[in-house]
């Protein structure tokens, strides 16, 4: 399948990566493509890998994955354009952060959530917000943590889509259970975990473990 | 031991019911005492079982339980005096939930929390925020849920006053695993969980679950 980044940092880039293992035509956009040479030279020729443009990857992708960091998502978004997105579907895996005053914040919080903003920008896409409470690393990997026994959350108002998504969840990444909260309004409690995962991260002292729902 | 009840619910007289059973001289503090007939009338002449004003609960407890609406607690614990709260612990398990507008929300919510707005106005009391995660039949009786493999929560600033109230968690209500999350400025990630167990309440159709940190 056709896969267009917006936004490649480490998190698109791991993802990108994992994602052309499987097979998929992957382009990760950003505002300075070249940036991304090294990216691109760990797959040798490989064809399924490219980069372009905000614009090129929204339009490369069958569906968009947004992995800009969140207080930009929807500039980079608007950036790619509304009909570029139009009828896809966009998984949307930023985190709305907040350093600004020193210490970490969400940047939209309480009654609103990153991920309905960006549904109400785009209505015509559908957005689905999910894998934004774990590491790339665990991302990509979900079984390098207690053989995948624990838990994925997605949000969003179109359920054939979350359908496909849940099953991509699976299929691509290996993940085995992934709880559907609701409409996207429900990206509110996932964006809030980070105030919580933060804590437990300098508890634990690394940022290896995930949630799992006991009940 | 001595403990005292700030806010007279279902939460109050729930954990209160169990810490008398443990063998603790409980007092409910309440605006309206009388109304709090019924659940005396449970304990029959047990002594252990008091009611009382806010003011007098507070004074009753070495250790004293902010069982209020997350709402209404500062008010109801300016009540209490912070003279009959100085040098105690306080254990905040109330809910910041602010319906007003008809949806969930927080009524402090980001880069602030209810356990710090306490913590702050009362400077001479450890205000200790946990148990909030919890349905209050889930917070007395742990091992009703897959054996208590799931994990309570702890924020706060003074370091004693927190192993000791492990130490009653434990003891008391048979916690297994509580997680020290730092000071009380930590509290922000618990209570904002509530943003996330809401949606998870509605997809299990059920409150009987609980959060378990795989890592």
């Amino acid at each position: 399948m056709k896969i267009g980044f917006i936004g490649s940092g480490n998190v698109g880039q791991t993802l990108g990566l994992a994602l052309i293992k499987r097979g998929h035509d992957v382009m990760l956009g950003a505002r300075t493509p070249s940036k991304l040479v090294s990216w691109l030279e760990t797959f040798g020729q490989n064809e399924l890998a490219s980069v372009g443009s905000i614009q090129e990857a929204a339009a490369h992708g069958e569906i968009v994955i947004n992995a800009t960091p969140g207080t930009v998502s929807l500039e980079a978004l608007r950036e790619a354009g509304s009909q570029s997105l139009a009828g896809k579907i966009l998984i949307d895996l930023a985190l709305p952060l907040d350093f600004s005053n020193g210490e970490l914040r969400l940047s939209v919080a309480n009654s609103d959530s990153l991920g309905e903003q960006i549904q109400r920008a785009f209505p015509d896409t559908k957005v689905m917000k999910t894998l934004n409470t774990v590491t790339s690393a665990l991302m990509v990997n979900p079984l390098s943590l207690a053989d995948g026994q624990h838990d994925l959350f997605i949000s969003g108002n179109d359920a054939d889509a979350k359908k496909e998504v849940i099953g991509y969840l699976k299929e691509w990444l290996g993940w085995q259970s992934i709880i559907d909260l609701g409409d996207i309004s429900s990206a509110r409690g996932t964006e809030h975990l980070l105030l919580l995962s933060s804590r437990v991260y300098g508890a634990f002292g690394h940022p290896d473990f995930n949630f799992r729902i006991v009940g």
